[in-house]
């Protein structure tokens, strides 16, 4: 394993979990250091075209919430070249302590990510998170009280 | 901290990481790249001896599931020539969409490994699973609805 | 990215991830190798001056309990020469089997640190607690069980 390979490593990693720390903080432009512009992403319910549309999506479904953390962990990366893929488990937690039935909806899943070497470093050009489990309150994230 | 001791370390977590993977995609054949053929594991009850007798373990617990997540995190590995030591904590949701009182069981504890260099890697020699808590209902893994 | 910012990066996450295990095993005396002896820290409710301090507010909490599990992952580290920040996430489950109402109590957050390096290697200088959300039985850490 060469020293380039476990930098291609390192560097893919830190930019999943930089995207964590970014949506937590409800970061928006940082997505911009993490996608490409024309990246896509499979969220749930069809496919997010283009970085404007994945922040769209993301934010949608942050900014009204009064906390969240992205957990991720059990990295794994494949580099070929100049392309790469990568998966790793996701914890989510949705905090919203207005919510009634319960302020928490955790969402569990995984990532599973190709990457696209670029000048400026490694950028992600689809994801797809595959939920696997959930618990908790899922109105936190829908903000519907109703019903 | 020299190259080659980094790169052990990274095989050991990797390979901590690819079990994980491996037996929550019910990917059984891959656990022979983990374990040796003559590996004993503590996982509850007694000891499991050769990767036969730990496979038809896990595996007894996790096909009746829908899904599980096996996570790992906090590892330690102390690498001694050709043997090695590791821990790291783990939480595992064990999922079953049809049982009655909840449809998850999360096991938390930690794995405490000892490791063998083999010529085709690093291979676990015997696993200790600790439990630490537990939560939810304990009924998705026993897949018994009744007392 | 030279190999010397690799295992500072390295190291600093090894004594994050050092720190959860000792005060998991109760091991206060491995703390001193974790802060430094005039470090402060911020955990709730003040800051605590020193490492005794510190220590008596960390075993003050823990030592009640039958179990404790410090998950840290997402780990972002900036080394500058001497000094570093770091943070990382964090999940803390506190068991006491004789609670009523629930056994375990969850605390999730983030620890915010800066670092010094010293000829015995990275030992935290300052850290910050910031809680994101709890889940289940606050009593279980208060060990209060009226009203």
């Amino acid at each position: 394993m060469s020293a380039t390979h476990n930098d291609d490593r390192t560097a893919i990693i830190d930019q999943t979990i930089a995207y964590c720390w970014a949506i937590d903080e409800r970061n928006w432009p940082a997505l911009h250091d993490i996608f490409l512009p024309g990246a896509t992403a499979e969220l749930g319910n069809g496919t997010e075209n283009g970085i404007n549309a994945i922040v769209a999506r993301i934010s949608g479904v942050l900014n009204p919430l009064d906390s969240s953390q992205h957990l991720v962990c059990n990295h794994q990366v494949a580099v070929n070249g100049d392309t790469a893929t990568s998966r790793c488990y996701l914890q989510a937690q949705h905090v919203r302590r207005n919510a009634q039935n319960g302020r928490n909806y955790l969402v569990a899943g995984r990532y599973e990510d190709s990457w696209a070497r670029t000048p400026q470093g490694w950028r992600v050009a689809h994801r797809r998170l595959v939920v696997m489990w959930t618990d908790g309150n899922s109105r936190v994230v829908r903000g519907d009280e109703s019903g």
